[in-house]
């Protein structure tokens, strides 16, 4: 059985890939003729290119140096264990980043053919807009989805081992820690700065032309928001899985099965799901977008619940699954509250404005952090649930928190069940920023310009849902990746011959102390990213302004005259790349560090600081920075004085800051504290026998 | 043995008050002679009491419900313990409210007086000036720390239970959170506004008589700064006493006679360190006040370890209370690197703030989030190396966790022993920040203002200080009052024959739920008070400018036209009052609510998180706050362009955002964690036998 539901899976992989290439297919035929759009979609592919060549090649440095330190070390040091698992342990490893990589790739290719579609599609109505932007996206979560399906399955069809598994996770984590901070920086460098100088110093539109960071800014939205925020979901949905398969390992019977058939069953869904998206001729976009997500919720439950039936697996394990779909669709909802416009907070937020923009922060930051605590609550409930709900499984007392800890990842896989729609959605929202961008660069007219403003906002919107959806998937997935640390510890010492670990008891102050440390982790991880967009930001601005003191008739507009906007995308570039390793790279080193002076204990406590306060700063930022992007459009919108008033300065400066908060570092964190859990995992065989204290 | 040590801890704290009356004595006989200074301090003296009252009122309102709810169910429903026991811990918990009341009350008498002396004698020179300056902030030190020795003896040698000793720590704990929230919002409401309608809009100085506010803003440094400082410190100095009785009660041996003389001791040594207190006729206030508190801390080593030598202390417990006040040195010193104007993050801030207020901002929030980590490793190691030193000292293993638990508790006394010094220099600072304006109001010239500008600057040095000290203590203060909560539990168990708890295991998903909840409980209570300071401000300008429109010839300053100061102390008071109870109200609630769903596993999670996340803003927040400050100082001193350039007004920006964060929510969390801690100490039984899952 088990083989059949393996090969499945990997049915299920390739039909989405099937299906992305008809996708991809269908946008590529729609028209794209106005040839200043060519040109831009050109610049901007070519510049999304380059960057992603950078990026990768300085990763796959990274990756060199990680493979030989993992052919060395993991999962035990390769003088005390077999070789040939430590070897199949590195290919795991390239498989995870290379896989990532790929669907990278391809989700930035066709989004940047998808654009320029998407916004000539707009002068035939906003349908066909609709879907060229909704489709190209659509590439995307079919690419993420099933490469992660694909590398897990053959990856553990191989070598039936979930540590191995655990090496691919962390792989894709590893791409998509530094893929996200570098994307996150890219983007945000080239957005501020062209605000900066262009709408505040200027008082010229956003997307004009003659800003020469006008291409930088729609080459981020792709490297940041496609190819970096595929990476951070794909790592999400890899890391469920592993989780779910190390506990599935623990209690043998049929939980292998059901592991690979609920991931499946959730990719199927997303197609259904991706296949009804429709919109009326002058239908609303956020709600086809929502009601698309309904539909692969609906279909989810109901497949799992034929699967759980024909197959008999549990059904309490079916209800935690259920259960973190549930709590992720209502975390979604809280955080749209926070930062839909038609909502208190973001008027409140606009309101303050008009006092200065000292208010606009406060009052943004105040509601960033009230909005930490439904999905604090949502969290702790869908573990309370799922553990509660599965722990009645165990036949044996040892075995109870076996199931317990493999329900709460079970949660966690449902609720990233449906990652590959809210990939696609997700995807949708950069793609229409740019066809925005492209409408006005190719003078398309104020009618398109309508359609494509439309599409952009709902895009906004639903990111915001996506956003808090993909921070409680993350929190799940990690907890039940807090179990799979104390599995492999324990199956460590058991091979070893020495005492295990039953607990990570804050009382035990190598805990609390792991605790703290953990705790600051994604303080100062955030703080390091910041940093460095503040830095990247200080140089364009620079770069911006020698342009238009140099290139004569630049400002004014001059028919031919043309900014340098490949020496914007450098800047953006090569500062990106040389700011993004030592943030990683300190939360990796900090995990060592903290390991090896207090071995196991200290590293639990250090996961559980990481995970709580990673969530809080995640949610906290995200949200945060919804809150003043939205603020700002409300205002824009003509209240509180409308544009050009002090309020609409004040809401700048909020969405300013607003800006490296929920697109560089909020998002990042998330992965910063997968791959903390997961060199947890790995390195645990070394962090038991090589400590200080 | 022990009746001599407590009577001796008593006479300390009657010595303390003595001195308290001499130093009261002396600032009292300094001349004070300018008839404006005299009317302004007046009305400083009578807005100060008005607001104090007013508060002290609803406090006292909280107070009865609070000890009716007491007597009925602590420290156990009175249906099933003792009433006798229940009326103690009522009688107990007002004396906790009390004493802490009283001496804020006389703290701040003291402070109205010394502030327009020190503004008078600056005429002098700087020598007197600093001494009446120091001296009135003296009495705020000796105040605090004498009744918080003398309420804790007392209370112990009357009843010798330590739980009851819980019970005066929450008392003033719950006058702190309520004092120092309320106090929070009435200064920074005041401060806002008198800086954005005064400076930012009219241009007008600060202090400038003119400005409605001004009085309301000095009033605010009194009730925030000295009433609302002293009841928090009060609050951590009888925590860390009541939490370290409990343990050692567990103990038995001489283990409470060493509380006590360490704590005695402490007193002392600030004593000492205060007498010792001189400036050169040129000299450094920084340095005068840096060197009276190392002065105490060396006196408080030699102390303690002849005591120790002597009574017969086991040494490692005193090595784990000295590694307390080392870290607690060593955490205030990297505080200051942060917020210090001669160091890298404040030229970084005022440098950034050339590129506009967004660029203020997120250097500021960066650098705020970077500056949390060493003082979260210090306070991990502190608890550490006071665990390791102290767990050797148990015979029977058993006892490893409560001579461990000892040992922290010990550390927090060892920090929290200088108090007194910290305190005075503390109360220093919004005394010759009062002076400031009062010079300025007294029309004392530039040569005066220069003196009183020293003498204020260093108190914003050393203020920075003490606040990373206070926090780092409250920080050990809430991990021993977590082993108290576990004990507590322990011995409600065995009287109930019920089991009690061994670990708080964040595997188990009940304490991992409390978990997360309550680390979400301090982002949610800073955001409740700074919306309620935000709210406050904006009511407080709508005044100031009815006033500068309405009268006639304010702005001018027409002769013998007054602005109506009482209508602004009014709308602060008013406004502080109503906003102080929500935030305190919801911490408590939350804790039982958690407490009654989850019982005390959901409680152990719970504190905690809260004491994590309470820890990571409170630095955060400090720390950004007093960088923000300082970096618009070092602007106006002529960096960057200097007063009125644009660097200036986006520093002014970053000034008020930091404003509510390091005087109204980042010092109040201080007091969250410590009330939350004691309250679910105190509801142990309750929480044992009363909950849902």
């Amino acid at each position: 059985m088990e083989n059949v539901i393996l090969y499945g899976s990997i049915l299920v992989a390739l039909l989405a890939f099937a299906f992305a290439f008809w996708l991809y297919l269908w946008v590529k035929r729609q028209p794209c003729e106005n040839r200043k759009i060519i040109k831009a979609t050109g610049l901007i592919r070519a510049g999304a290119r380059t960057f992603l060549r950078k990026e990768y090649l300085v990763l796959a440095r990274f990756a060199g140096v990680a493979a030989v330190l993992i052919f060395v070390f993991l999962p035990k040091p390769v003088w005390q264990g077999s070789p040939v698992h430590n070897i199949w342990m590195v290919a795991a490893y390239l498989c995870g980043t290379l896989f990532s990589a790929v669907a990278g790739k391809i989700g930035l290719e066709v989004a940047t053919i998808a654009n320029g579609r998407s916004a000539e599609a707009a002068k035939q109505g906003i349908k066909p807009s609709f879907m060229a932007g909704f489709r190209g996206g659509a590439v995307m979560g079919m690419a993420v989805v099933g490469a992660s399906l694909l590398g897990v399955t053959i990856v553990y069809l191989l070598t039936r081992d979930p540590t191995t598994v655990l090496g691919f996770s962390f792989g894709a984590s590893s791409l998509a820690l530094f893929a996200k901070a570098g994307g996150g920086i890219f983007t945000k460098t080239a957005d501020i700065s062209a605000d900066l100088v262009g709408k505040v110093e200027l008082g010229i539109p956003e997307d004009d032309p003659r800003n020469p960071a006008v291409i930088a800014d729609n080459v981020g939205d792709n490297v940041g928001d496609v190819a970096g925020m595929g990476a951070d979901l794909f790592d999400s949905n890899v890391a469920s899985m592993a989780a779910a398969l190390v506990m599935a390992g623990v209690l043998g019977g049929n939980n292998v099965d059901m592991v690979f058939t609920f991931a499946a069953l959730g990719l199927l869904a997303s197609i259904i799901g991706v296949m009804t998206a429709r919109i009326g001729k002058h239908g609303n976009p956020t709600r086809a977008l929502n009601s698309s997500t309904y539909v692969t919720t609906a279909v989810y439950v109901v497949l799992t619940a034929a699967a759980t039936y024909l197959l008999q697996f549990p059904w309490r394990i079916w209800g935690a699954c259920i259960v973190g779909l549930a709590v992720g669709v209502i975390i979604g909802l809280t955080t749209d509250y926070f930062t839909d416009d038609s909502k208190k907070p973001v008027h409140f937020v606009a309101h303050a404005s008009k006092s200065g923009p000292a208010f606009t922060i406060l009052s943004g930051i105040s509601y960033g952090l009230l909005s930490v605590l439904p999905a604090m609550i949502g969290i702790g409930v869908a573990a309370l649930a799922a553990y509660k709900l599965c722990a009645p499984l165990a036949t044996d007392p040892a075995e109870t928190m076996q199931y317990a800890l493999f329900g709460i990842s079970m949660a966690a896989v449902g609720m990233l069940s449906i990652v590959g729609m809210i990939v696609s959605n997700d995807a949708y929202g950069p793609i229409v920023d740019n066809a925005r961008g492209l409408a006005e660069m190719g003078e398309l007219g104020d009618e398109v310009l309508e359609i494509t403003d439309s599409l952009d906002s709902a895009g906004n919107t639903v990111k915001a849902v996506t956003k808090g959806f993909a921070i409680a998937a993350a929190g799940l997935t990690v907890i039940a990746l807090l179990g799979a640390f104390m599995s492999e510890v324990n199956t460590a010492a058991a091979e070893l011959g020495i005492a295990g670990i039953t607990d990570f008891d804050v009382m035990n102050p190598m805990v609390f102390f792991g605790l703290l440390v953990g705790a600051a982790i994604p303080a100062v991880f955030s703080a390091m990213l910041m940093l460095g967009v503040d830095r990247n930001a200080q140089r364009m601005v620079a770069e911006i302004h020698r342009q238009f003191s140099e290139i004569v008739g630049l400002k004014e507009g001059k028919e031919g005259v043309e900014p340098e906007y490949d020496k914007c995308i450098e800047i953006a570039t090569d500062g990106a790349i040389k700011e993004l390793i030592p943030a990683g790279l300190m939360a990796i080193l900090a995990t060592f560090i903290v390991g090896f002076i207090g071995g196991v204990s200290a590293i639990g406590g250090f996961l559980c600081g990481n995970i709580v306060s990673g969530l809080l700063f995640a949610l906290f930022m995200s949200n945060s920075g919804g809150l003043w992007d939205n603020g700002k459009k409300y205002v824009e919108s003509g209240h509180e004085g409308g544009k050009g008033s002090d309020a609409h300065k004040a809401a700048v400066v909020g969405d300013t800051v607003g800006d490296p908060f929920k697109d560089t570092a909020g998002p990042s964190i998330n992965t910063q504290i997968t791959v903390v859990s997961l060199v947890a995992s790995l390195m645990s065989t070394l962090f038991l026998t090589l400590h200080i204290f």
